[in-house]
């Protein structure tokens, strides 16, 4: 087990990103496609520089990606990009399961080694 | 997209929990079994209140669940616990992947309208 970390990892960075219902409902949007600033602007009634704050801390940890031509800038969903995240919480969750079906594989010994006794006579 | 929420979500507070190394290394080997408080602080060079800290804020949102025993304080992960974030997180690569496919299945319509006009002679 690692001890505390000074620097934030990758995967702090997305965990913590991904923490934030707007910054999730941006993620959401973007799935679906490419959209403008103006166009991600639209359902929130947050003010446009604290937007501008999320989608910069969305671009720092590579979940997004943006690009500006001429006036408009476009942001896009980096290919990939909540992998790391997914992959991290799919793989505690492999460990614990193969710990149940070990569990469950004992418990299935005990209860055959349970059964073949109270079969035998000689055990009565 | 919804607007910014003022109380915290369970995924808001879930995501939140996992984006700390050391919480995250408390649910890794969580997922192996059990453990006492004692045992999670071994590897650990923080000190104790700080690891309750973690744990008290992993219990509150689900993640752990903790019993007290005489003097020993056991912890156990939540079954099922961060499937609502993995759940999350696997809807937005299935979103994005649908998309694809159907970019790319319009690519291949595309090809094949191109392929059919280079093999008509009157189209030459």
């Amino acid at each position: 087990m690692p001890n505390i970390q000074t620097e934030p990892t990758q995967l702090d960075r997305m965990f913590h990103a991904l923490a934030d219902p707007s910054r999730r409902a941006v993620l959401e949007r973007l799935a679906e496609g490419p959209a403008s600033v103006g166009e991600l602007a639209k359902p929130f009634t947050m003010a446009l520089p604290s937007l501008m704050q999320h989608l910069r801390l969305l671009e720092e940890c590579g979940l997004i990606q943006t690009e500006k031509v001429g006036r408009v800038r476009t942001c896009r969903l980096q290919p990939h990009a909540m992998d790391a995240a997914g992959e991290w919480i799919a793989r505690q969750r492999a460990v614990w399961e193969a710990r149940f079906d070990r569990l469950d594989a004992y418990l299935q010994i005990l209860k055959k080694q349970e059964e073949s006794t109270d079969d035998d006579p000689a055990a009565r």
